[in-house]
């Protein structure tokens, strides 16, 4: 039998003073910091000002998944959407990813521009943002 | 006090018949099949031939992490490198992100090319890919 769930811990938060965020990092120019664990610093080591980077978060204030959320309809969209194309953070594992510009990297605080999480977020991962190759 | 931790449930299962798989999804070539849990298909219902995708899954195999892997020396690299820079495996949360093409959907099985995980791989979510505007 395979396994039938899977346990992670954060490894920090997203902290930011904005009112408000958009949507998607896409279109965003919220700046803030990814507070990383002290104990993980040692990994944040080559990331540097001008990098993009990738983070995985847990959207922490979604509601209850069910299966009347399988389509939903996106705010400024008329019709409904299947829940795998769209960003919704009502999914069926509250998973995010967004990814964001590094302004700096002082010991274990990250400053970044680009963030659509709410404040104190709780991070998962940070991934190095490898464009896709356009001939596949 | 925040959550410590959050539990996922796989959302499918990635499979396919390749007996090795390429380090990352950006130089694959591997073709094989995304088997959604039948009740989800309702979710499927916008993603289509052509498109690429995002794949959210856990690094199965993946031994347990520890503080002597916050740095690793990937393959073909000379030196370590913080572990939140590389796409290693082994990882504070075994998360894994690759970018994938659909080839084709029926019902609840997505046939993707580009695939970069083990047969067997437990998916967590699947996103649509938004490439990020180069102007930010």
């Amino acid at each position: 039998m395979p396994p039938t769930d899977f346990t992670f811990k954060p490894i920090g938060t997203v902290r930011h003073r904005s009112a408000e965020v958009p949507r998607h990092w896409s279109v965003s120019e919220v700046e803030g910091e990814l507070v990383i664990n002290a104990d993980l610093v040692d990994g944040l080591k080559d990331i540097q000002a001008g990098q993009r980077i990738i983070v995985l978060f847990h959207f922490h204030k979604s509601p209850p998944f069910g299966p009347g959320l399988l389509t939903q309809k996106p705010p400024r969209r008329k019709s409904k959407k299947g829940v795998f194309s769209i960003c919704s953070p009502v999914r069926p594992n509250p998973l995010g990813m967004s990814v964001v510009e590094v302004i700096e990297v002082r010991a274990n605080v990250i400053r970044v521009k680009g963030l659509d999480m709410l404040d104190e977020t709780p991070i998962l991962d940070i991934k190095p943002y490898i464009e896709s190759s356009g001939g596949r």
